[in-house]
């Protein structure tokens, strides 16, 4: 067919947009208004910068290395084309514009990235949080996204991840982990969200942004997408149902913040398998995530002592890792073409278990190195009298409110 | 034409995307900067859970029984699919996957159950509402859907509903009117909006979000779609500034509150008529809408001294009425399918007075039963002393701001 | 090919979608977070309802004359059509509904006229706000979008304004500054934004909803598209990053409101280039904008002694004729129709400053007229005791915070 089919491309350009929304105002309400209110400006801040170190690294060689073709031993891919040279407006990706497909993956960067900063909120200079960043989408990102999406050998070994499960949730969380050990805790741990309201707000748009984000990677206008929609929406909605039960059953209330922790546990876990599997296989998914991260902020983080300030790890890490499991589990051959174990593939399961723990343990070991060479170079952590005071007026002279 | 045009599909999932974001942040934000500030929390989370609950119900047994085929003496469908099993990614509803017009419809069935808690804020237990929206969807949103939606005997009669006239707004309104008059008036009843800013952006949310859900109902991205959306615009606009000469006539003053009722006023009368009328009768209708509101509001719940407290009946329940007479009066067929009584066709009126009834009838009874059922049961109303403290911290221990 | 392509028409509807997400919410919240408490509804107000004012008159009159043709000697279209009647839901301008052009173009006429707000807030009377938002767009606005996108003199000659350098941010740039000459300075005019929350949130809504603006602008679901959102988000990368280095250069801390202010620089500066430049280009013009909008917001400003309340002039206005300068310039013809000084075509930057002068021109001295002219007839400052008690209560009886 000589005729690109627009409407494919009409749905990546809005899927595009509405990562863009969940990675920039999304993730900078959702963390601003969950940390104190001495903060919430140098917690948007750091959303944002990172958004925009990333944007500039994906167009300039990020993008080449983690796509570019062919893949230096399913490691990493040859960087031709740095600045998008020799890519023109009628270059095609399958049923869409090749400019357009870098502009979607370039807003899964920006988002992963933007997502670590929840583990650090009120104790990072913010320099060195901008070098951090580029040299984290550089080293550990660009090089799990060629291995998984970009034809590196996870993808040859038939790795599933729809969405970002292993690429974007695990190796966020699990990043954030290890970042927020190289930082150390903060004096005052206490989580008191300044404005629950912003959060609430982030949450909201990382719901319908997220849409963009699963449904978009069907990479076309199509019956998958819509799916991918559906089930992402019922993951959600049964995993904030689900929170509000364990809210009920160990503190006797629900609470809001509980509600948008479990939509967004369940929207993580669907991830993966967005693409894989059908309405009951996304129910039995939203169960269990919300289940597995309470499980990991209420007991685990209080045993190990981490100071994951806005649980990323215990959400995104933790359920991504049960999403990315499921998915080897419940995907359905009617939906997407790959079979679980339920459907008479276990050996999915054994290639879904491989991707997660080496996702695991390449984010955490490499993020741990750039974090401790930083330290050692420039200092990662502000001192003490600024973190008392709050980084708005210590970093940046600004206050968030003067009501 | 064997392809399907993905264009179609494209719009459909975009346009789903944006009455998500109607139903959730747009509902609660508009709903909670209106209230208490010691009840934000509660109001949003009643539109968040109320989602939740619908979304799930839907896709076990409440489109199969909303759309099912064939209908049961026009009243309601057999409900074939459950959990959606049977239906796969390459089903087809005219020129969009069946999978993705379910999604569309469920995100009307949530919008409009979280529209309802608008009326009752500050005062209802949330188990309470839990259980009622489970049986309000079912027992109310469901057969008034099949009816107008289908295939039932309104749609049969002719009865022209284009984005919810009937199904979605007259349906709430008055829902929310009997549910108000079964839990009772609030100890306080003024009207003192915590934070304007939050009800304006929800106004925001509500305002594009509605172009989805006008524009998308004409489940194809074409000319039909674009008037949509731009008689919607338009009814709004001059609904605004209406409500805006409402309010100096009457106090003196323009009030930011009044625009913003206004534009919701004007949309909410659109919506059944967004795809039948060109801008003349958009004009009409949005000059007609704000002043049914305003009457409302300002005289009819002052003398028959129902509690609704954020006036979902007076906006949607009144101006609903209007836009389904009104679709019977301006329908052009130059634009839609049907002509209206300045057609030529007097008989359209008698039809959509006839589902303007039967609506407010059924809704109203069934909706009283259940809200009195359950409060037989279960009690519906918090305690006294709940209520003085505010719903945040007495039922879930949380507050909204902590500045 | 005589099916239309829904693939476009999915695209431009969304794309309006966004552009009203900008033009309401966006500007809404930029401007409101950024004024004083006081004065947060007014704020707020006075975008909404010259939204809604120009929402009207754009179907009424002004899009047939900015539209219309013929030409009447290239100055203003024959205005036939009124009140779009005689054009049905099939009519077609190129691959979408007329329809839908029209809605698009409304949406720019809207946000052009809320853009010019920001320069005045805290002083105007809101009738006069009113009566003035109704001149304006039919003498300011009207003509010049006719010169430059109806078929006018300036789009004969050959100028290149790809989504509004000219006739959206130089017109609203030099206007605001216009009507502020004739308004006068504020009694107090420290800047001290009550919640930069609402700020960065505007911020993040004009980020993502430029996206509509300036893709959609390629009219269709295309490479072009895709690029122009590419480099719309790398401009606006950029130019946030110069924003925070020249602030740690001039202050000693990279500020958010210095971030975001960044961020909107590039984005404006790109408006005219998105479909003609590369991502080189755009990383030039993201870098300039920011330098050029940060002397005159700091320099320029304090020298000449106007009062740009929010800096209207300072980031559109000057932004604005960098990028239309800069489109001459970059315009590279493996992206767009056209060749700019650097690909040969140093006439290119003739005609774009020719294009650049008449836009300021006509702007400043229609605006002033308009002004002048209604300050003689009805006054157009709020008194003295209604700006130091703020307008949100002396103006409207309402309060934006009851917390």
């Amino acid at each position: 067919m000589d005729i690109l089919n627009t409407g494919d491309t009409a749905w990546i350009l809005v899927s595009t947009i509405l990562v863009l929304l969940m990675s920039i105002p999304g993730i900078a309400f959702f963390y601003g208004g969950l940390s104190k209110k001495k903060n919430v400006l140098n917690t948007m801040f750091l959303t944002f910068i990172a958004f925009a170190i990333v944007s500039i690294i994906w167009v300039v060689f990020g993008y080449q290395c983690a796509f570019g073709e062919p893949t230096i031993g399913g490691f990493i891919g040859v960087p031709n084309n740095l600045l998008l040279q020799g890519i023109g407006i009628t270059s095609l990706s399958d049923t869409i514009p090749t400019i357009l497909f870098i502009a979607f993956q370039l807003t899964f960067a920006g988002l992963t990235a933007a997502l670590i900063s929840g583990a650090i909120v009120g104790r990072m200079k913010f320099t060195a949080w901008m070098a951090f960043i580029a040299l984290w989408v550089t080293l550990v990102y660009v090089p799990i996204a060629h291995w998984v999406w970009g034809g590196g050998w996870l993808m040859q070994m038939g790795a599933l991840d729809f969405a970002g499960g292993t690429v974007v949730h695990i190796n966020s969380g699990v990043s954030a982990l290890a970042l927020a050990l190289i930082l150390g805790r903060r004096k005052n741990k206490t989580l008191l969200p300044h404005n629950l309201g912003y959060a609430i707000l982030g949450a909201g748009f990382l719901w319908f942004g997220w849409m963009g984000f699963n449904g978009g990677s069907a990479l076309g206008a199509n019956g998958l997408a819509a799916s991918a929609i559906l089930v992402s929406n019922i993951a959600a909605a049964v995993a904030l149902i689900v929170w509000v039960i364990l809210d009920i059953i160990k503190v006797g209330k629900p609470t809001m913040l509980g509600a948008i922790s479990g939509a967004i546990a369940g929207l993580v876990a669907i991830t993966p398998a967005a693409g894989f599997v059908d309405v009951s296989g996304a129910i039995c998914i939203g169960i269990v995530a919300p289940i597995i991260s309470y499980f990991g902020i209420y007991y685990l983080k209080e045993k190990l002592g981490y100071d994951d300030a806005l649980d990323v790890f215990g959400i995104h890490g933790l359920s991504g890792m049960w999403g990315a499991l499921a998915t080897g589990i419940f995907a359905a051959p009617v939906i997407g073409e790959a079979a679980g174990l339920l459907y008479g593939n276990p050996e999915q399961v054994i290639i879904q278990i491989i991707s997660i723990l080496v996702t695991i343990v390449y984010s955490f070991v490499v993020t741990i190195i750039i974090a401790k060479v930083l330290d050692i170079i420039m200092g990662i952590r502000v001192d003490e009298k600024t973190e008392t005071e709050g980084l708005d007026n210590g970093l940046h002279e600004e206050s968030g409110y003067n009501l």
